[in-house]
Formats: C-alpha cells, structure tokens, sequence
C-alpha cells in the first residue's frame, strides 16, 4: 500500500508545483511581489505584518493579502484593519495552504492592483514546506520564545525560505534566547539565507526588514 | 482524484487506530500509563517532562519516554539524562507520529517496567490530532508565549486532549497574556479538559499537575 499512496503524495506534490508556476508566471506578469510568510503558531507573524504593511502603504505601496488557518478569521481581520485588501482562506483542518486555495483565493481580492501580495500560511513549521505557492521569497519567522533549536528540528522550513526573521527580540532577554546559537543553527541548514532580528512591539529591526524588501518590489 | 485520497487516507486513520487499539490493551495490561504530549514547536515540552520526570522518579516510579522529532535527538538525550529510559523516533520529516512508530519504538526500551511512558510527539498543532497513538491521556502544552487565540484557531488538537497545561507563566507579564481569555478559549473548544498552570522554570503549578498524573498511574 505504502508505494501507492506515495505515488499519489508524489503526484499531489507534482500538480501543486505545476500550479504554483503558473501563479508565479502571473505575480510577475502584474508585477505583484509575493511573499509567503510561515511559522510555528503564536511566532507574532500577523504582529509583523501589521507593523509592515502600515509602513509599505505609508509610502504609497498597495498591499493584498491571504491569510490561512484552520479555524477563525481574527488574522484577517487584524491585516484587512491595517489598510491591506484581505481574504481568509479557512483550510478546514487541512495544515497547510496549496497552490489550488491561492488561485481560489485571489478571485476575492484586487491582488493585480497591489506592489505586494503577503500569503500568512498556517502556523506549522512542518508541512507548509512542501507546498509551493507560486512566491518570489519565503519568509520564516522564528520567535525567540520558541528556542534556538528550532532550524535543526524542522530544516526542510529554514531551507526552503529565502528570508528569515527572528522576532520578539524584546523577550530575548527574559527567555534567555542564545541569539549566536540560533543564528548559527539558521546558517547550519540554510547558509544563504538573509536573517533579520525585528520586535515589532518595540519597532526594532523593522526598518532594515522592510527595506530590504522594498528593494526587491518591482515598479508597476 | 480526490475521493481516492480521501479514501486512502481513511485507510491510513483506520489501520492506526487499529494498532492504537492494540498498544492500548498492551499498555493497560501491563499497568503503564501512557501520556501523549502534544504541543507547537518550542511550548517547553521537554522543559517539562524533565521536571516531572525528575520528580516522579524521586517519589519511586519508573519512567520511560520516546520522543518524536523531525531530526536531531536533542530531546531525546535531555529526557534520558533527566533518569527516563529513552528512545529517539526520528520521523524523517513526518509531521506527526503515528501507532506504527509507537510500536517500533518499545523494541528500544523497558517500557514494560515503567510506571509511565511519556510520548513527546513532534510539535505541531495540527496533524498529530488525529493519531491515536494508544495513550491513556493526551496533553496538550499551551505556551504564554504563543498568545490567546491558538484553542481557537487549532481546536481539534485541544478538543482531543484531556489535559491542557498552560505553560512559560513566568513569561505572563512580559508578553501580555491574557489568561481569562485563553482559559475561557480553551474552555470553548474543549468543555472538559482538566487545565493546569505552570511554569518548568519558576516550579509554579507543578505540584499540582504531578499530584493529577500520580493519582492516575496504576499500581503494578
């Protein structure tokens, strides 16, 4: 049986990375920046958005965004109250969000008219890994609360993202977060990766974050 | 294409539940009480299980643990050095554990002489909800840091538990926790789940969630 349902596996995997191509040949075409953010729950990915996407608007960029999660809207809610044009993909239990529900999703949103599209993935350092959704960048976020272990348990996550964010550094301290450990352990799995430190309840960090991907936001 | 999935994975949910059935029976034949400890990444699970194993064993019971990662044995080798008699499941980026892994994994230790066997299954908060593993209890670990919402967001995980352990309350303060919000979020998506309060660190809420379990161990 085992042989079979990895067939299938296989083929699920081959047919999301044929969509998410098409997606990605798309952003491009309209010159939409995506970025597909994922973490463990509870690492302040939606904190960070907030914080981001009030400033990209600020200086005059449109931002959309999908937001996945099994259950509840209250991420969306937060992002659509910071000025983005959002949708909820509600996965119904499903751990991960697939290029399918992204192509659903944008039906619901002005994604063409955005500079900038995030995609908040389901909190799980495990299983969003596999799953292409047709981004420019990853982005993992790693919250100091969480250990400084964390790249070496779940390397599939920090090896496949371009970018990596190490937030709540203002807990670093009373957690006693071991940030040299943690980023060698980061540039263990993934030596190229870009790593940034940010709080967004403090605003450190956030700056060098955001321009960074400023930079990498293509004119309409 | 899909029905076909669908229908395999029910297979694969069936044949587990099987096997969880019939390590159940072993366990409880065998007079050892079995925890199934769930939790995202970086709750303090491990943190946690040292303390109560440590403590248990000082009051003359046998503790045996397998432990469930992606990759490295990092905890596994924190647990065996707290006194548990230890096996390492590496999952090969399985995102959960599952029965078959369970059985494999008592080949490696005296789980027969134990009082306890602690399964410290991968942290995730979606996938492992729905194996059966043949536990007694399933206790799901909530960190402060992780925030209020995540019953919500993740409630077939604290559905399907027995017992809730708020953990990192030494870190209330610092994160803003919202306690009467996350009891009450806990209580919403599971009625009945006996909830306790600690922190590994501090020793806070220990006593009480030990007392619990030790009131639940079988006597050889």
């Amino acid at each position: 049986m085992k042989p079979k349902i990895l067939a299938i596996r296989k083929g699920i995997l081959e047919d999301n990375d044929r969509l998410a191509y098409t997606l990605r040949t798309k952003f491009i075409k309209n010159n939409v920046f995506v970025i597909n953010v994922v973490s463990s729950p509870g690492s302040g990915k939606t904190e960070l958005l907030i914080v981001l996407i009030k400033q990209l608007i600020a200086k005059g960029f449109k931002v959309s965004a999908v937001v996945g999660d099994l259950e509840t809207d209250n991420d969306a809610k937060r992002l659509f109250a910071s000025g983005a044009d959002t949708y909820q993909i509600n996965t119904n239990g499903n751990c991960h969000l697939d290029a399918r529900m992204i192509e659903k999703s944008l039906k619901n949103i002005l994604w063409q008219n955005s500079n900038i599209l995030f995609i908040e993935n389901v909190g799980n350092l495990v299983c969003p890994a596999s799953y292409d959704l047709g981004e420019n960048i990853r982005m993992v976020v790693l919250s100091t609360t969480e250990g400084e272990d964390k790249p070496l348990k779940y390397p599939t996550m920090f090896n496949s993202a371009d970018v990596c964010v190490i937030s709540k550094m203002d807990l670093a301290d009373a957690v006693e977060f071991d940030e040299k450990t943690a980023v060698q352990n980061v540039h263990n799995v993934s030596p190229d990766i870009k790593l940034f430190k940010t709080s967004a309840k403090k605003d450190l960090g956030i700056r060098e974050l955001l321009d960074s991907i400023v930079s990498l936001i293509p004119s309409k």
